[in-house]
């Protein structure tokens, strides 16, 4: 029973950021010469303002960091639960949907999913709520996975490092992939899912 | 056949790094600041030397990171080689070896294998040099799995793709895994090798 037919049928749908000119700068910074090799001037010279005028809006260059890591996981988050919704009662296309939204977050929403690579420079506090947010998909996946198991679909001898390695492989194409390459977001999402039913001991994905 | 024995036993064996010092405070500041994050005057003031002692032994920064990018990666592909090797004739065996290897490296020489995520800020002309000898790495798996195919014992789709996948899934490992954590290296390294032959569609492993 989907409940949200609206988001339920948008999760697949990738629009251009509404970064705002200011984060959108720090996302090209931050992925053209890293965390730590960005200074506060570059970006008040990359948004056209003085460094004031930035400050104004975020506290300091480890504030825009987090922005732009914790809103792009909570949109990955809203998409795997409109993507779950999707899958009603079926644990294999709960399962299957999830995994498609989380690929095909990492390559249409590569840059800020790289970004991930950079939490290790945030400060222990941020690096907490930023893992707390984050925790959410790992759960709701750990929840999946279990479910299937459950069920009898899905045969995992050990649910949390199986739902480690499956996030962790979905992660790592975010490192390579690009807009304009051999292959598209919906292929890639495609053999990376039916990999993922192959982990998680899937019998027809064999 | 397994020409040398002592490479062979080695493979599962590690040893502190022998980096000096001056590669030694360079992986500890990478990790610490980012590559664009650490000065040539932070690294000379870690190893306790002047800046123009540094460039005495290495031409700038950048030849730092390539020196520790370039013997991670030549280390793994050695001990890949090693425990190939070891698998003889046995195509599920060579995969297995294979696989362990890279785990064993991506957990007991997590912070060099995470400066893998450094890569993009290399000179277009050094970061073709290094992924030409990572691609020894990948053409290793895709040997491997083809060959496991070829026999029947592998059940794959797309090769190619499924190599890319068990790679980034062995990546992502050097990421979040600490010597002092709950896991051991050889722990890691079975689980995710029992995930590597589900992927491959290794009937033994469902």
């Amino acid at each position: 029973m989907t409940a949200q037919p609206q988001t339920a049928a948008a999760w697949r749908d990738f629009e251009p950021m509404q970064l705002g000119p200011i984060l959108g700068n720090a996302l090209d910074a931050f992925h053209e010469n890293g965390f730590h090799g960005t200074t506060v001037r570059d970006l008040a010279r990359r948004v056209g303002v003085t460094v004031p005028a930035l400050y104004y809006h975020h506290e300091n260059k480890e504030a825009m960091l987090v922005a732009l890591l914790e809103s792009a996981v909570r949109d990955l988050i809203d998409r795997c639960r409109a993507a779950v919704a999707e899958g009603g009662d079926d644990p294999v296309l709960r399962f299957s949907y999830f995994y498609e939204a989380v690929v095909l977050n990492m390559t249409h929403r590569a840059r800020p999913s790289a970004l991930d690579s950079e939490v290790r420079h945030l400060s222990p506090e941020n690096r907490r709520n930023y893992a707390a947010v984050r925790k959410e998909l790992e759960l709701m996946l750990l929840d999946l996975v279990a479910d299937g198991v459950e069920r009898g679909v899905f045969v995992v001898d050990d649910v949390p490092e199986t739902v480690r390695a499956l996030l962790g492989m979905g992660q790592s194409i975010a490192r390579w992939f690009q807009l304009d390459g051999p292959l598209t977001p919906d292929q890639v999402a495609a053999r990376y899912t039916a990999i993922a039913l192959r982990v998680v001991g899937d019998p027809s994905a064999s």
